[in-house]
């Protein structure tokens, strides 16, 4: 399935270029913290948040009143999931990189409204970002689910960069005395810190170990 | 000096906003990669790059016939600059969050043209990122600095969010046996890997251990 339209070829570095639906699911399913772009009065806003994905579409949440809910409903936005894998250092300034994956997708933002479609999708945004949680916690209400906003995007449009590897330098540069390399970027989740106000006979459940959101792919 | 304006005045979760310049600049100082939101035929793009602070401006670059580069020149820009710091595990879906900081600057991007300006700014780059490498690399050519666009923008909107701390829970669900918490996340570098194409007797540089580019803060 190729995602390519005119708007989303890359034109340049298209050598890293894919349109691949396998490789941007791998990063959609991997990266969830994005960047969702949209309009207001004429000027782009890019906000932060997280993204997860069910099918042949991505969804990303906010309160029902955020400007990036109100901001994308029905309207063209941009969401771009990018993560930065490790820096790469040449023989000149020029040939310095970095090493990333990144998916942009165009489209427009459907607004989940249905209820129960909604509170479906927001179980399913928990269970994909900390698997095994959602039938521990205390259910939704009905309040929660109307103050709470979803947006989707269906994947149609999308184009995807990635850069691996190390350093390429023009020929002439080899023989230059510059030490040149790849350092990788590690994310890791780091120890739980247990609430203070977590039950005396509360403990940590197998499932926080399950938690894969944010670490680094590798 | 308070860079509130009605645009980028938080109307949702304002708690966590700040306008004071101090903060602003700690985040843009701590982190380089940042995705910036511009027009194009009506849509928003976003593109995830690396941005650098040099007084009161923020700058970034690509190739000069890249679409970051065509399409921020002179227009209106959003140039978002945000790090996930880690997950805020609730007693309630609703109230499961993460903690970040993210700043937002608008404005109107200017491209650096002056050959000795662009210079000026890419070497401030590289001394930014990997402080004391610019000397030991071979210097930037003539054409390297004409294939090379720079845009920046001034810092005089913006907006600020941050979440710290663990989760906080609607006063009932205290009394639930359920775990919360709060679980960091970290990034840091992993050992350099050697580009193998290096001189026999180049050895890794002491300004390796000073790059922080990507690090978590803490």
């Amino acid at each position: 399935m190729n995602l390519q339209t005119e708007r989303t070829r890359v034109k340049r570095g298209n050598k890293r270029a894919t349109y691949d639906r396998d490789r941007i699911n791998a990063i959609l399913d991997s990266v969830h913290f994005c960047h969702v772009g949209y309009l207001r009065d004429g000027m782009p806003f890019v906000t932060p948040t997280l993204q997860w994905r069910d099918g042949d579409y991505v969804y990303w949440h906010g309160s029902s009143a955020s400007s990036t809910i109100r901001g994308g409903r029905g309207l063209p936005v941009c969401v771009t999931v990018a993560a930065m894998d490790g820096l790469v250092l040449a023989r000149s300034a020029f040939n310095h990189s970095v090493n990333y994956r990144a998916v942009m997708l165009l489209g427009e933002a459907e607004a989940v409204v249905d209820p129960d479609a909604k509170a479906e999708a927001l179980k399913t945004m928990i269970e994909v970002m900390f698997p095994g949680r959602w039938e521990t916690l205390r259910p939704m209400t009905a309040t929660e689910i109307k103050a709470t906003g979803v947006l989707r995007l269906k994947i149609t449009e999308a184009s995807c960069k990635i850069r691996q590897g190390g350093p390429i330098d023009e020929e002439e540069d080899y023989a230059l005395p510059i030490w040149a390399g790849e350092i990788p970027l590690q994310t890791r989740l780091a120890a739980p810190i247990p609430d203070p106000r977590n039950l005396p006979d509360v403990e940590a459940p197998a499932h926080i170990a399950d938690i894969v959101l944010g670490k680094s792919a590798t």
